[in-house]
């Protein structure tokens, strides 16, 4: 009975902190779950929807993460790079991918630039620097995006010419902000 | 002179290898490509429509794959483990996943039943054995599939009171068998 007490008083404490820790649970999460409900957010990133469809700190992923994303015209991602593999397939829209030549410099430099459209797919080599735009001017972009080793660890550039060491690490990423401070607070 | 004959017989000799060999190589292999040109078989399994759209053996993919995969009316995988995750987004159909509640006994013995639906996603914990039927008899099941550690290395059960021993290594997988033989054949 002392530890039902216990344990009731620490919930009526701690009721925010364990509504949060709740929400980026895996315990008890189903294992089918309908992608139409999963949260949808910007994330403070103007003109973006992302969903992560199966997450690391979200789902309990440990070798690949999914995330469902939509560009509105106009907007795009940062220059950035990150080491991992990652694979887009776009569902609609067209776009623009500008993919630095190398990554053996010391700063990316002028990108190469790829047409996307909607039903392909490409993908981006481990650690080179790229940026997607899109670039029309009345659709949405959407594409679902696969990464490895997440939670993703990215780079973040200015601009193509800033050098590789100077890229700003932006970890964790926007959207695994909330979950991933969450077993941190657990330890306090 | 010499050097472009002897390129040149080379080439008429054998043919036949090179040409595969070319189908299989990632050189000169555009960045973006359109899906619905990739190539699309059944691999001598009944009811399935397989496309490798972003692979490790066809595009140099090392740490994810994703396979777009249609199951006719009826047509399931087989009862199967791998030691990689696996992540599905289905797209259009309905069908039941079957998964083995664990892989700590010595068979994986009765399997839990989930419905899975369009626009549903759910993750396969790595080894853990499972198969998917669909069972709407008038419906494709189309989903995609995305596997971390590729090329999949897949144990293949008759039924699900098969000890995990007893599974049968299906190595390289149907769609893998092509290209993973090339580069064996070069060496010789």
């Amino acid at each position: 009975m002392a530890g039902l007490s216990l344990a009731l008083s620490l919930c009526l404490i701690f009721l925010p902190a364990i509504s949060e820790a709740s929400r980026c649970s895996i315990i008890g999460l189903p294992l089918v779950r309908n992608i139409s409900e999963l949260p949808q957010d910007n994330y403070g990133r103007g003109g973006l929807s992302h969903i992560t469809v199966a997450g690391s700190l979200l789902h309990g992923l440990k070798e690949v993460e999914v995330w469902l994303q939509t560009f509105s015209p106009g907007s795009h991602t940062p220059i950035h790079r990150h080491s991992c593999e990652e694979v887009f397939l776009v569902l609609k829209g067209t776009g623009t991918l500008f993919l630095a030549p190398s990554s053996h410099g010391k700063y990316p430099g002028t990108p190469k630039e790829f047409s996307i459209y909607s039903n392909c797919t490409f993908h981006i080599p481990v650690n080179d620097a790229h940026q997607i735009w899109n670039t029309n001017e009345h659709e949405d972009l959407q594409m679902l995006v696969i990464i490895s080793r997440p939670p993703a660890k990215v780079f973040i550039y200015e601009d193509w010419a800033m050098p590789h060491t100077a890229a700003r690490l932006k970890f964790p990423y926007y959207w695994d902000e909330q979950c991933f401070e969450a077993p941190v607070k657990d330890e306090l």
